[in-house]
């Protein structure tokens, strides 16, 4: 990455961890330059207002999601092989990068149209993929038959805690972290 | 209950939903009011501040929930049993009362000292009792040798999405739901 682009990915973190701590809202370009130590005047030079910040850090995050779908769609692999792929991409996506934090604390209501409308389109054609993927799971007798929904929300949610809670430092290494919680996930939703 | 608990909670509930939608520090008592079609001067008749609304909703919720445990703890059952009804309570907390998402959404964060501190205390005490009934569990070889702390908090999680999710008209029935969310998150716990 050129400096630009490592300083750019500094303010989308720094702008994620306020946006979480203070909502979108009440999170000034000020606040932000204080935050990534900038003069307001040179965090303009890298980001236009606070709604591009958003922009990007929301579309960023569903492309990267959906390249993630589109990969594991073509793995030639159960339903639940790829159900646990999906879930790692997730855990994957949580801790790499903060920013995602944003998509999933429901930041993107503040987008305006027609960015708010295409975002809700990526977003809802991530959970038909998903949720395809969970039927097709439950037809061929791999996945306990309950409501497609249900599995998918409970799993989408469940990995929520990590934006909050997970720190690299504690005694849980994050490969652990990340066994168990598929391991939880899985054992949940697969018929033994 | 009386008119102006009736109306009280109406207040209450609505601030909860502003809360969530435009987050805390955006939300005025302006909004507010017309989001319960009252007179701002009628408002404060009700409610003397937004940080008091903020008290109310947080702590009522945090007594809920440590009312619920101390019931549950006292109960003569396995872990499984105890777990099982823990969960219930969070699912039952979620879908009667819509202010209790503000606890869940991290609003909290923005009550002032001392309060902000007492939450915690009060959040700390509750999580140390429900691991303790999870580490019982584990020990009790009823659950899967994990750790306490990805349980718990995975089962935290995964029932997060029922404030953005659920409604009560959809195809599938409150009990239905509640059920199928059981089973998948204690199949994901249990050893078999």
């Amino acid at each position: 990455m050129s400096d630009n682009s490592t300083k750019k990915q500094i303010i989308l973190e720094a702008a994620a961890r306020l946006f979480r701590d203070k909502g979108y809202s009440a999170t000034s370009m000020r606040d932000l330059a204080d935050a990534v130590q900038l003069k307001a005047s040179s965090l303009y030079n890298h980001i236009a207002s606070k709604e591009e910040i958003l922009q990007t850090i929301c579309f960023d995050n569903a492309h990267r999601f959906l390249a993630g779908m589109t990969e594991i769609e073509q793995l030639q692999v159960s339903a639940t092989h790829k159900i646990e792929a999906l879930i790692r991409l997730h855990i994957h996506i949580a801790k790499e990068d903060l920013t995602s934090v944003t998509a999933f604390n429901d930041e993107w209501r503040h987008l305006s149209e027609p960015h708010l409308g295409n975002f809700k389109s990526l977003r809802k054609s991530y959970e038909s993929r998903f949720k395809a993927i969970i039927e097709a799971g439950i037809q061929a007798g791999e996945l306990r038959p309950l409501h497609a929904s249900v599995l998918l929300y409970t799993l989408f949610s469940s990995v929520r805690w990590l934006y909050d809670w997970f720190k690299p430092e504690r005694s849980l290494s994050a490969d652990m972290l990340e066994s168990e919680i598929i391991t939880i996930l899985l054992n949940g939703m697969i018929l033994k």
